[in-house]
C-alpha cells in the first residue's frame, strides 16, 4: 500500500473503508459515542462539534469530550453505557480546541490529558510527551499511586501508568494496551490515543490527526503545521488498522499483503 | 524606559511592580477572582492554576476560567460578586491548557473564546484572531444578533461584537473598552484581553503570555515559541499600564516620561 497516497489531496483513497461506531476488544474496546462533524455554513461560520470516544477495560478512558455545550448529550451517552462521571479514570483531550476540551469539568476526579500535559488535580506530572515519549496507560509494568487532594476528601487512586523511551516503543513492548502519543502538527501539542488488542486490531483514536475518512482536501487549511502534521499522519496509518478521526466516522485502513514498508 | 529589559534573564526589573486584585474602571473593572501559581514539586511535578479575571461592565466576561477541579471554587467566587454563570456573556480561554479552559462547560449559553477559535452553541465564527486582527466585545459599533439553540431554548442574545482590520487598530480607535488580540508564543494561538479605560489606564489579561511579575528566568522554558512570544511581550508592555498574568498577581508596568519609544 502507498501510505503517502491518503495523505495527498485527489479522489478518496478505497483502501480507507468507514466502519460503525463499537469495535469490541480484550482487553480494551472502543465505542464512539458522538461521531464529529464540521459543516461550513453559508455565512463563513463553521457548525462543528467533535467525535467523542469511550475505551473500556482495566480502566476507563474518555477520548475528547465535546464542546461545552453539549454537557447534558455527553452525560446522557455515558448512562446509557452505564457509566457515571466519577466512573471515568481518564479523560484525553486530544488538543486544546474547545470542541476538544469544553466538558473537562464533568470529570474533577479523573486523571486530566490535554495535549501533552497530564494532571491529577492541580499537580502536573512530568509525562515527557511534550519530548516524544508516550504515555502508557494500564501498563502491565508499573503502579503509580497517587494520593489526590479533592473535595474535602483524601482519594487513594490505582493509576496503572508508565513510561516509555521512545515514541512507539509502547506498541512493541511492554505497554500492550493502551498508549498516548503524541502526534503534532494540527496543534504544537496534540495527542492521539493507541489501543492494541481490539477486533479490528490497533485503533488510534487520533483527534484532529484526521478530520475524517476522505479528508485530504481539507485537513491542510485546519493544520498549524502541515508539514508536522504529514508526518504524524504517515506514522499513524502505518501503525493503525483503524483510525478514530476528529470530525467523521471510525475508518479502517485495508492493507495489502506484502505492503506497507 | 528599555522594554526589552523586562524580556531579558536577569534580576527583576524595578518597573515592574505587582498589585493588588482589584481594578475599578468606566465603562469595565477588571477583578482577579483567583490569583494563579506555578510551584515546582520535589519530585519533578509542578501544582498549578492559573489567574482567574473577571470583567465587569456593559458585558460580563470571564477571562480563564481554571483547571477542572476547581468548578466549585470558581462558582462561588462569582456568587460573592452576585454573578451567576448564566450571567456570564462571554468566556475568554487564553489558549487551550487544562489549567485556563478547565471549567468551559459552568457557561454553556456563553460566547466562548478558546485561543483564536470564537464559537455560540456549536457554530464557530470566522473571528480573524488567527490572521492578527483583534475580536472587540461590546463595541459601539456593531450588534449582531444569534440565535442560539441551547437545552430545548432559543435564546436570543445581542453580544455586541465587531471586527477590525490591524491587531492592535481597536485600541486605538472604534473598540474603546475591551478587545481580543493575538498574543501567540506560548502556544501557537494565544490571546490576550485589553481593557482600556480602567482607573489604572490600559490592562491586558494576558494569560501565559507573562508567568508572573518577575518571570524572566522562567517563560522561555514554557513556551512552544519563544522568539514570537517574546515579541508578543513586547507589544503588550508597550501598550499595557497593568499586566495580568497567567501565574502570578498584576503588575503595574511603571514608564519613565519620554521614555518607551
Amino acid at each position: 500500500m502507498d501510505l503517502a497516497a491518503a495523505l495527498r489531496p485527489g479522489p478518496p483513497d478505497p483502501e480507507l473503508r468507514e466502519i460503525g461506531p463499537d469495535i469490541p476488544g480484550e482487553p480494551y474496546s472502543v465505542s464512539v459515542l458522538q461521531q464529529g462533524y464540521n459543516v461550513p455554513q453559508s455565512d463563513g461560520s463553521t457548525c462543528a462539534d467533535c467525535t467523542v470516544s469511550l475505551l473500556r477495560g482495566p480502566s476507563t478512558v474518555l477520548v475528547d469530550t465535546g464542546g461545552p455545550w453539549g454537557s447534558e448529550r455527553l452525560l446522557q451517552r455515558l448512562r446509557e453505557r452505564g457509566v457515571e462521571p466519577g466512573d471515568v479514570h481518564v479523560v484525553v483531550g486530544t488538543h486544546g480546541h474547545s470542541d476538544h476540551i469544553g466538558n473537562l469539568s464533568l470529570f474533577p476526579g479523573a486523571t486530566i490529558i490535554v495535549g501533552c500535559d497530564v494532571s491529577r488535580g492541580d499537580r502536573y506530572l512530568e509525562s515527557g510527551l511534550a519530548e516524544g515519549r508516550p504515555f502508557c496507560i494500564d501498563s502491565h509494568v508499573g503502579f503509580i499511586l497517587s494520593i489526590l487532594h479533592f473535595r474535602h476528601f483524601l482519594l487513594l487512586q490505582t493509576h496503572r501508568m508508565t513510561y516509555f523511551n521512545s515514541k512507539w516503543e509502547a506498541t512493541e513492548s511492554k505497554c500492550k494496551n493502551v498508549s498516548v502519543v503524541a502526534t503534532p502538527g494540527h496543534t504544537g501539542r496534540d495527542v492521539s490515543v493507541l489501543v492494541r488488542g481490539t477486533s479490528m486490531g490497533t485503533v488510534i483514536v487520533a483527534g484532529d490527526l484526521f478530520e475524517c475518512c476522505h479528508d485530504e482536501d481539507t485537513w491542510r487549511e485546519l493544520s498549524e503545521n502541515p508539514a508536522v502534521q504529514e508526518t504524524s499522519r504517515k506514522e499513524a496509518l502505518r501503525m493503525a488498522d483503524v483510525i478514530v478521526p476528529g470530525h467523521g466516522a471510525p475508518f479502517q485502513v485495508h492493507r495489502q499483503l506484502g505492503a506497507g514498508s
